[in-house]
């Protein structure tokens, strides 16, 4: 019988996040001030974050580790499995090996539970009572939504209203976890009164949701915000998926030409790609890191790399990143979770030096993709996700094209399973 | 580190089916021909079924192969985690040790799929090219949708009307798979126009749709029909279950003293209990096997023991069974999957001879068991499988009231990331 699944045991997960910053030829540009344009320190974030995070975004040591219980939390679905997708291979008609990450066994169905415990633990320890997040999509929301119940804090959620009445599940799932959820725009914030106020139908946006739930967390001192993606912090946490994977890998007895994820804000695919920069950096096969974006919202592809702010209305520090402008407003495409204007900001490094790939697709083909892999190998990739899938499709193309095999390797960062309409649409139009 | 994950490799996914019926004291009673009352003969089903399956459905053989080709499909997905409830069992302060194996990582997110692949095989190799089914809650229905891609066959589902409109994401489950699917009562069946023209609005039901999709089966000579539970064959694949499940339990080092499972047409339950019964015949410690049901559908706890339709309209042979009477109208509970007036013939038959016990439950118990568990161990039940979860959560409060360890394992069968609303509804109502 051919061998579907690369498993790990619990002791297997690892016992370091990895921090690609001291393996890089030079480190990213600090974050700046708006209105000083000095680099901003630790203390900034204070008001924001817990101590263990701040330690964490501003951190040049390489193995940074993981507190045991964060470690345990995670051997709830933990290591992931690692699988060779010989269906769809054989429908592909490629030589090339392919293989997926599965991280929708996750509880919340993505791989956003892996930082939200990590935040929820240094959160709860720091004394924190209570945290406030934003939602776009919902695979964040749902996520930190789970993990406070296993480091408990009260949790509100500002979901993006537009997903809040089109993905009514995964407001379910908030609220099944035992968390608040709010639509935004709402009357709760002065940021979203004065929304309601000019657009009383706003359909709401990312940005505007952080604006309250930084500004709710910023009123009350015993209570922190929590960011799903884009900081240092959060990519670092995903680094337990590559890591896991280059052990994979390894029981597999192969080597990926290719490393493939999916990028809005950056972290599911910093989190599968950077581990594999120490295979290059200790002089291996060189691997190719790839990030499959929207054609609708190009921020690799067509953004500049520049000093922007992180959210649309200019209260974050200035980031240096690829951005399509901080006013940007991507169209409403399914694969909500990567319809942000910027790129993280260590993503955009490695972009910047090189060490990084981009392309972008378009909605029609990821879900042409997806549709395929969902036949082949039983799992309904999430529409973001299937940015990845229609990424490994292409490679798979090129290798049959070239007749020679090709180690590709992808994040399937979650599955769809609250994200059906999405697929109705799809079918409908096709 | 506390263990959590028991897991098997590939080449550990059990070899054979394990058939209970030689392990008994004495033989089911057979299905009988609804005018003669004669016992039906293996012929009587070949419009329906396929040969492989029609031997399985009579076999008494105690292990019966796995082909190859199941077994290699079996792989995307198994051998299924068995999973310690660690932190359940601290919400609930229970020295209770509870395991639950996890049949939700399949496909299409239910134990269903173990018996939709072994079904779709065994009619595409007698080169049955169309098959007709009916779904109720929509878990057959989506795994045969999955399975019919690896064993090519057209596949057409009758789905509840109800349902069908209560859960469009099952719907466009079985859609995003490839297959067809169309509200029952319908249109396109003499049995379907029948209901419409004397109830045009009819919600349909399980009765209705079998009366379809058997129809549509027997007018067309290249198609058959298959059914999601009740039958040996089905109940056979399921064994599977049972078998990874005790090795699991070896793994771990414990013996259960109850195996649990919810109860609607007999499968899941009988596919993680029956191979315990093994252990019993061997003479090992006794185990107790507890089938859960709904308070509203309480087939084995109120049914009578007798020769009754398997459908409501009266077209199937008189099968021995648990039964509340074939023209018995559950209510509309959320666990659709347990609305059914009878009990597997062969679960019915070791209920009568004492080896199996059974509970019934109330839907709000359930949910707010279910609720418990998604907190602690982050996967939210189907509402079927609740009714498992609320029979393990009794058993701990036993235990602790005892002031002993008690070791329980339960089926969860399916999540239920497609009944969210059910969710919602009891978290409205609560």
């Amino acid at each position: 019988m051919k061998r579907h699944k690369f498993l790990l045991t619990e002791d297997q997960i690892p016992e370091h996040y990895y921090n690609v910053i001291p393996d890089l030829p030079e480190p990213p540009a600090p974050p700046l001030h708006p209105a000083t344009r000095e680099p901003v320190g630790p203390d900034a974030l204070e008001p924001l974050f817990p101590p263990g995070l701040i330690e964490q975004e501003a951190s040049d040591q390489g193995e940074i580790p993981i507190p045991e219980p964060v470690r345990e939390a995670y051997a709830l679905y933990r290591p992931t499995p690692l699988i060779r997708a010989h269906r769809f291979e054989q429908a592909l008609g490629t030589p090339a090996h392919i293989y997926y990450k599965a991280e929708g066994v996750s509880p919340a169905g993505s791989h956003k539970v892996n930082t939200a415990l990590a935040q929820a633990y240094y959160n709860h320890q720091a004394g924190v009572t209570r945290v406030i997040t934003e939602t776009g999509a919902g695979q964040w929301g749902s996520a930190l939504a789970f993990a406070r119940n296993l480091f408990p804090l009260d949790l509100e959620v500002f979901m993006v209203k537009v997903s809040y009445e089109q993905k009514p599940y995964r407001r379910s799932l908030v609220q099944t976890y035992g968390a608040q959820i709010t639509p935004s725009p709402s009357g709760d914030t002065a940021a979203g009164r004065a929304v309601l106020e000019a657009e009383p139908d706003s359909p709401g946006s990312l940005g505007i949701a952080i604006a309250e739930a930084v500004e709710v967390a910023a009123n009350d001192p015993k209570a922190r915000y929590a960011l799903g993606s884009v900081l240092n912090h959060v990519l670092l946490h995903q680094t337990i998926i590559g890591q896991e994977a280059r052990a994979q890998m390894q029981l597999a007895g192969e080597q990926p030409d290719v490393v493939i994820g999916c990028h809005g804000g950056g972290s599911n695919f910093a989190g599968i790609a950077f581990p594999f920069l120490r295979d290059r950096a200790a002089g291996a096969k060189e691997v190719r890191l790839l990030a499959c974006e929207p054609r609708s919202c190009p921020t690799l592809t067509e953004g500049e790399f520049r000093y922007d702010f992180g959210d649309s209305v200019g209260l974050t520090p200035l980031l240096k990143m690829y951005t399509l402008g901080h006013d940007f407003v991507p169209p409403a495409i399914h694969a909500g979770g990567l319809r942000y204007h910027g790129a993280a900001p260590l993503v955009s490094h490695l972009k910047a030096l090189g060490l990084v790939e981009a392309a972008a697709f378009s909605q029609r083909d990821c879900f042409e993709s997806a549709l395929r892999f969902a036949r082949c190998e039983g799992i309904v990739p999430a529409p973001e996700s299937s940015h990845a899938v229609h990424g490994a499709v292409l490679e798979a193309a090129r290798a049959r094209e070239e007749g020679r095999e090709r180690v590709i390797l992808f994040n399937l960062s979650g599955h769809g399973h609250f994200d059906m309409a999405a697929y109705d649409g799809h079918l409908a139009g096709s």
